[in-house]
């Protein structure tokens, strides 16, 4: 194996290939990346129990010349390290012995301890199946504005993810932990599928946001236990949450009583005072009262001190009197989802749950339940 | 107590008091910071078992008015959240009973629960005793360049920190783990006191280094076993470390055999290239061969690979044979700490110390011990 390319072409891909490699795995093989070196192109492949990356680097923008084709298994992160440490443009990669691969520039080589490539297992990718197509910079910002509400933890397995489905041929991304719901629903680019419903996992969910780029699109392919992601020169494969998820269109409130208007920025900025932070970091009870013209925000932590503002930057529609009680975070969480310059409170009464939106972005909603104040 | 104040300058004032609070220390009135209001200025004390703080907020550029004196004890770390999430440019802040603090803006108001401060300890600020005073930046710089050396955790006490001392009339600043020295003549503005020599333990250095502006000047009094920084409206007092620190100047050769000069950042990253990364975060044996007009760099890390490269831009005064091993980690920090174009580096032999310094700069020396190879 000998090949010469772009050291930071190189340096991106074994970036993505080296964030899901769980060092502490038991299968030693799959702490390293597979290099798959043919005639017109180089593949790298990594994987951990849970999800797998395949990228590949084509004669393209790479300087990619291939003298002699092969596989070796690296372990990434020292290959990582000393590329980073070169400073040539160009680097020559080639496999010395069986165990040792030479990485060299103009002046400098480096020798590296390799694994063997061929205790490394099979990964099937699947590139066929139910497929709906986004626009990358969409679904990064779909992902972002719904992870909010999802709970890594969640005892409930399937909600411990975001969820993929349609509802009336439309795209929706959702995710829940039982006290809000976030949903957004998201521009298709090819023909809706008869049927798409997927839950994917936390953890993936992240990986897959560092992986999106701003431009292009994103292939999302449904099939058996699996979701593939195709991006670009990439396809990212993840496990799925088994389960059915909660129908959350029937929690969803449609009549409200009041609706409050107002300056997002404002309103975040006055909520984030009234989340007075405490000893173990735990969520603020915040009291909103609505009087008239006057909103009163209030709330208490035992031990630590309390907090008022009134607050009368506002419009109003319907019902000027409301008394409600929130988890800080969980409204802090939501108003920093919106990148709209304004936002809406839809209340119903102090039970029943609240609904933010805002009409400069009609695709995305959050709802929060209430607490019960004493 | 009541006063108003301008807010950014009190969070700069707290953050200072709050970065040497010890919340684990068994002391519970030391967890907080005593606010001293007078009639014309308000201090703010805090301390740890090893160092104590008061700063002084007086009428200058603070927008300070103050309606009644009095003395409190706030809990430093809710107090500076609080203030971070107002947005008023000045607040008010005043005893309410015995045990709340109210603070408010022009809508807002926080009231806060207070410590007891008839229950805080009374601190001494040691300001009269042997002086030697020093430009700010000179010291804050002189203390980066210095503190590379010293290990935290030596078991030899009095190296655990950096040692102040005069020599020949000239004031230096010296740190030494056992395996390298670190040595920096410091310019003193003031007449030179006929004894000044104390050891400044590593924490304290770097609470110190914080504290340091880019302007002004900074009086240092050692008294018995204290030493005092004044530096502005704010004096930072330590304890010392015991014990007699070494006679460096000894160690430090004068006579040397081979000099090489070098462009600093050149050799820097050569010498970063050949610290090999390896699994436990060990340093790596780098081995320096000078044959004529050529230094060959080798390094090599059990299991994980070997480096090697050819380096010529450099000149020679002396003998053009060498071979000498290095820590690459000690080699790396001494020439993080020349902001010099060019660096010189004196051999002797493979036994004996090199001495890192520049033309540049000659009031900094580092010296390092050689490894012995096999």
């Amino acid at each position: 194996m000998f090949f010469s390319v772009n050291r930071l072409v190189l340096i991106d891909e074994i970036n993505k290939c080296n964030r899901i490699i769980d060092p502490k795995i038991p299968t030693p093989s799959l702490s390293g990346i597979l290099l798959e070196v043919e005639a017109d192109k180089i593949s790298l492949v990594s994987s951990n129990s849970s999800v797998s990356i395949k990228t590949v680097i084509d004669m393209g923008k790479s300087d990619l010349q291939i003298k002699e084709t092969g596989n070796i298994l690296i372990r990434g992160k020292y290959f990582l390290e000393i590329l980073k440490r070169m400073d040539d443009d160009i680097i020559n990669i080639s496999s010395v012995e069986n165990n040792l691969v030479s990485l060299s520039g103009e002046k400098s080589e480096f020798s590296l301890n390799i694994l063997d490539f061929s205790d490394y297992p099979s990964i099937g990718f699947r590139e066929k199946g139910d497929t709906v197509t986004v626009n990358n910079i969409d679904l990064k910002k779909s992902l972002n504005q719904t992870i909010v509400s999802v709970n890594e933890w969640n005892q409930k397995i399937v909600l411990a993810g975001l969820n993929f489905s349609l509802d009336n041929s439309m795209f929706y991304i959702t995710g829940t932990d039982g006290f809000r719901v976030s949903r957004k629903r998201t521009n298709v680019l090819n023909e809706i599928p008869e049927k798409f419903e997927t839950n994917i996992p936390h953890k993936s969910i992240l990986e897959l946001i560092k992986l999106l780029p701003e431009k292009g699109e994103c292939k999302i392919v449904s099939i058996d236990s699996h979701v593939t992601f195709i991006i670009n020169n990439t396809i990212f494969q993840t496990t799925i949450l088994e389960g059915q998820f909660p129908n959350v269109n029937a929690v969803f409130p449609t009549d409200f009583n009041t609706t409050l208007y107002m300056d997002n920025k404002k309103f975040f900025k006055l909520i984030s005072r009234a989340d007075i932070p405490s000893e173990d970091n735990a969520s603020t009870v915040v009291n909103l009262i609505l009087n008239n013209d006057s909103i009163f925000i209030k709330s208490n932590i035992h031990q630590i001190g309390s907090f008022e503002e009134v607050f009368k930057e506002f419009e109003l529609k319907g019902l000027d009197e409301q008394n409600i009680c929130f988890n800080s975070k969980y409204l802090i969480d939501s108003l920093k989802t919106f990148e709209t310059k304004n936002i809406e409170i839809n209340l119903i009464d102090s039970k029943k749950p609240i609904v933010i939106s805002s009409s400069e972005d009609m695709n995305l909603s959050q709802i929060i339940l209430p607490m019960f104040s004493n």
